[in-house]
């Protein structure tokens, strides 16, 4: 990795990655939530994540770089964690503030990981790169706050 | 895990194993860092995380609970890939971008944690708990915030 383009490849292929996993990993959690409402977000945050993938081959496509995903040991960390907490959490409203937490683990890996690619872009004048990474940006900050308040307006109080 | 003070203290003992662990990372990305900034950036947050490793150890005092670290994978996968990545990048200036990305990865994970401890401190009606992580989540966010400036005024230029 001799250039800001190849850190900026290398981390497409990472959020590539974690972005398929992230797919396979919501409708486990859909199905195990109790709040018909964190469903409903689990379910929602599925059909934008397929829209997040888009965006992703579409930059692979500027770049004339067929879509490849590499090995990412960060969100597979992450994901494990979420799911060893959603076995372990024996009552259902206590799993459910646990799974908001662990899927605010994994928005906060996106967060980071998008905020780092949008301001690479920019640095590499890749504008329209720029505004694809920015749309999903603003998309998992907002999904971040829907479940911090689903969390605090609902959830949490039924667990304590 | 059956209640939420269940859920908190199992939290509570994954962040303190991430903090020491963080610890143990801070210095080598010290040594690593080609900026004289970033490197002052990374000493300075290893000086503020033993401070956060203290606050977490006041709250397991309030608990009555012996500090105890329970393995995170999520941090293990975020660091692992931050020594990856630092490995890969030749290119000096390349590498401080790299790691600038990695440490807001790191930050991420804490703001995530700190602020579902946070919330469920407040929950728990545990005031003086929710107001030492609620300083820490401040710092974290305050060191993200830092790290994004030092790319955009300095590295990413360089790297690019």
């Amino acid at each position: 990795m001799q250039t800001m383009n190849d850190l900026f490849l290398d981390t497409l292929k990472d959020i590539y990655f974690a972005e398929k996993q992230i797919t396979k990993a919501l409708p486990k959690m859909a199905k195990k939530a109790g709040s018909p409402k964190l469903k409903q977000a689990f379910e929602k945050h599925l059909t934008e994540t397929e829209g997040q993938i888009e965006r992703l081959e579409e930059i692979f496509q500027m770049l004339d770089v067929k879509p490849a995903a590499k090995k990412c040991p960060g969100i597979l960390g992450i994901l494990e964690e979420g799911s060893e907490v959603m076995q372990e959490a024996e009552d259902k409203d206590v799993r459910d503030a646990a799974m908001i937490a662990a899927a605010q683990a994994v928005e906060h890996y996106e967060i980071t990981r998008y905020g780092s690619l949008a301001t690479w872009a920019e640095q590499l004048g890749m504008r329209e790169a720029k505004d694809l990474l920015g749309q999903t940006l603003d998309e998992e900050k907002a999904t971040d706050e829907a479940l911090s308040e689903l969390a605090t307006a609902d959830v949490n109080a039924k667990a304590a």
